[in-house]
């Protein structure tokens, strides 16, 4: 994607930038194969409801679950000590000023563990529905989170994330009642985005709320 | 703001694009004060509300009321539809991939028209509460936008743009009692990191909602 903003000397520094990361992504993607661990990175606005979902599914898994949790800020480490609470390791990461996590960043991180002890790693993003998209962090899948309390056109206008993730999560699902949110159209920009594009709603505060996602994980875990 | 991801190339690179836009923005604040323009630009996450509080505040305006929008998206003119049609002149700023407005693209979008025929010019940016918060676009006051369906502690992830804006407009606090959103703990959150910010509370579905945040504005507008 171009922009007018770019000056010519930006567009050569943001490609080394990228094919530096691309090729600690791949590095990463080969010690995720060998370990045999399963690597989601999810990426939504700030607010779309990312730790609020990883709680959910942390407190659902058995305690021998062979999970871990990256969770990307700015700043603060709320998000690791929300998470931390389940039981599971989890490592916060802060960027500082940056928007996005990279490749160098989960491997710095990543040393603390044996990723042989893990099936399942899920790498929260920073909150941010641009910059994460240009960074392959090695995973097997990108998920995008979309709140109903956003409006139903952000898969147009925020193209690149949808086009690249596998599957889109709509969020808090029990505010549809109190929003001006057409789900049926928010899909289908999904997949006038990205056809095929799987999707599936999540409400971490109703009964059966977590049944697509949790649905959508176990069988992805499976298939690994 | 330092993070571990920058490479030793690409903090000088930055700091020359910050400071070409820096050069330029001080250009625009010239050009604004002499045409006596109140520029505000307003920032938040991709569906915190900017374009409903937009339409509200134009909606309200008498017809006489000399004011214009820019408004920015990576991809769509849907914002700038929707608000045109309250009569004012609006135009889109589309970035492609770039995650927030420069000045540049402000310069090459005021050349349509008259700053003299303005008293107010709002900007829209990019839903993004990161990369915006980095560029001065000559404006006199940042407002930073955080929906209740956000985290409380969204001023302590993202410091900086709550810490550069004047004030900040909590909105959709008609769904407050559906979200479990602490609104005077957001509030000391915020002046934790910008002491004395403005703050006011904002509902376009609501009687009365907008009364805070059009006090504030018409108070900006007489004083400039």
């Amino acid at each position: 994607m171009s922009s007018e903003a770019k000056t010519t000397e930006q567009v050569p520094m943001k490609q080394k930038v990228l094919s530096e990361n691309q090729r600690i992504a791949e590095e990463l993607r080969e010690r995720y194969r060998k370990s045999g661990v399963l690597v989601l990175n999810i990426i939504s606005s700030p607010g779309s409801g990312k730790t609020a979902l990883l709680e959910k599914t942390l407190a659902s898994f058995d305690k021998g679950t062979r999970v871990a949790v990256l969770t990307g800020d700015l700043q603060t480490d709320n998000d690791a000590r929300r998470l931390a609470q389940y039981g599971f390791p989890v490592q916060q990461i802060v960027t500082g000023g940056t928007c996005h996590l990279d490749g160098k960043m989960i491997e710095k991180h990543l040393a603390a563990w044996n990723l042989d002890d893990l099936d399942l790693l899920i790498i929260e993003n920073v909150g941010n529905l641009v910059c994460p998209s240009s960074y392959d962090l090695g995973e097997a899948a990108k998920i995008v989170l979309l709140s109903v309390t956003e409006g139903e056109d952000k898969p147009l206008k925020y193209p690149s994330i949808f086009f690249k993730s596998e599957l889109a999560v709509i969020t808090k699902t029990d505010l549809l009642p109190y929003v001006p949110f057409d789900i049926e159209k928010a899909e289908a920009f999904a997949r006038q985005v990205h056809p095929g594009m799987e999707i599936v709603r999540a409400s971490v505060m109703t009964a059966g709320g977590m049944e697509g996602w949790m649905g959508w994980l176990k069988g992805k875990m499976k298939a690994s």
